[in-house]
């Protein structure tokens, strides 16, 4: 069960914004934007991920790593560097990997003191 | 961190119906169909969206434009020109822009005094 | 905005089950798993569905059809001809159109006195 | 309505993260993650399925079939050999069939007695 690289280099999200309210124990119940990133190859992959608004430049890169045959969880509230990530502000994200990954996008918004999950894939570009 | 357009000038989403009731504060909280509209290039997109019904003629074009590298949110709640689209009425949205873009589809459901969220990225056509 | 025929011809859904439960006013709240399909050609669309089960043989065509610029819903609850889809056991759904179509899947879930939604462009197959 | 083999030999899923708590009756209202797959061929497929993880060596393969023009159904709570996937653990699922099939992804909550249900098409990678 060896894999080479699997997947594309650069993804779009269009429809991201961190929902502002939270109910139940953190870090878990943490209303949440995130990304889920999958390198099924040999190497590390290093992704930049640059944040489009509305009203405002992109922002970024903001750069991350994914080991080798690693998943890695991000979520927007926790990108600082270079900038935090606003609350209830639409956004999108563009990631470029320097090698083929696969992202999923993912919601989760206890506000209401329920869980209310929502996925999709994200848009593979190239 | 320059990109050139990325993504596909038409996008199809058969699946829309603006939820009819709404609980909580307007707008964050009204219920709605949104599509968010990336455009990562160096000029403004313009975009023509065409809304298609069950029963009669299609409706368009609405017209709305991009930003250079910015997003946009549009709630078909909020499109009235050439004429508002009816709550909890079945419709499909066409878009075609003269630049690539990035579609993706939120719906949020606020009837029940939750924040039910959907998401899918939109169908790519070109 | 003329526009030719647009999609697939085939269309695969393999995560389909109608919730057994509903509660509120029927049919608007009824618990469904539905596509909507958007045909925007110029010709009727005239598309075969096939069901898949886990334990049995394959059942079909449901025959449909949607018409020239027009979307059409079908909720798979209503659906009994060649038989009807049983409630709470799983099935795929494949569509073979003799045009170009758009299809997108919704489950709606009432079960628990809320609107639980979610949503996905269908697999396009060819 | 006889069909070859539909769909690709490669899927993946990034988000997977099976819910930790559960109400209502098992194993219905059991909140999990689960893929279904679709096999419209003439030939049982034979897929096996390696999950990624974010701290550790991949596993698998978990090795499963689905029998020729049927669908199954798979819950990843209930994938134990060569070791049970732990609850409330974000990993990634990765597919890899001898036949071409479509994989659907499913997530269901009852943690808050409600059914929050969410749904992507897979990633096919080939």
């Amino acid at each position: 069960m060896k894999h080479s690289s699997i997947g594309h280099k650069i993804w779009a999200l269009p429809g991201c914004c961190i929902p502002a309210e939270s109910t139940g124990e953190e870090p878990a119940h943490t209303s949440r934007d995130e990304i889920s990133i999958l390198n099924t190859g040999e190497s590390v992959a290093a992704i930049e991920i640059s944040i489009y608004y509305t009203d405002r430049e992109p922002v970024g890169p903001y750069r991350i790593t994914v080991d080798a045959k690693r998943i890695r969880t991000i979520r927007f509230n926790d990108l600082i560097d270079p900038e935090a990530i606003l609350l209830a502000k639409e956004f999108a994200a563009l990631l470029q990997s320097d090698r083929p990954v696969v992202v999923q996008f993912s919601r989760l918004d206890t506000a209401h003191g329920g869980r209310d999950h929502s996925t999709t894939i994200a848009f593979p570009v190239t």
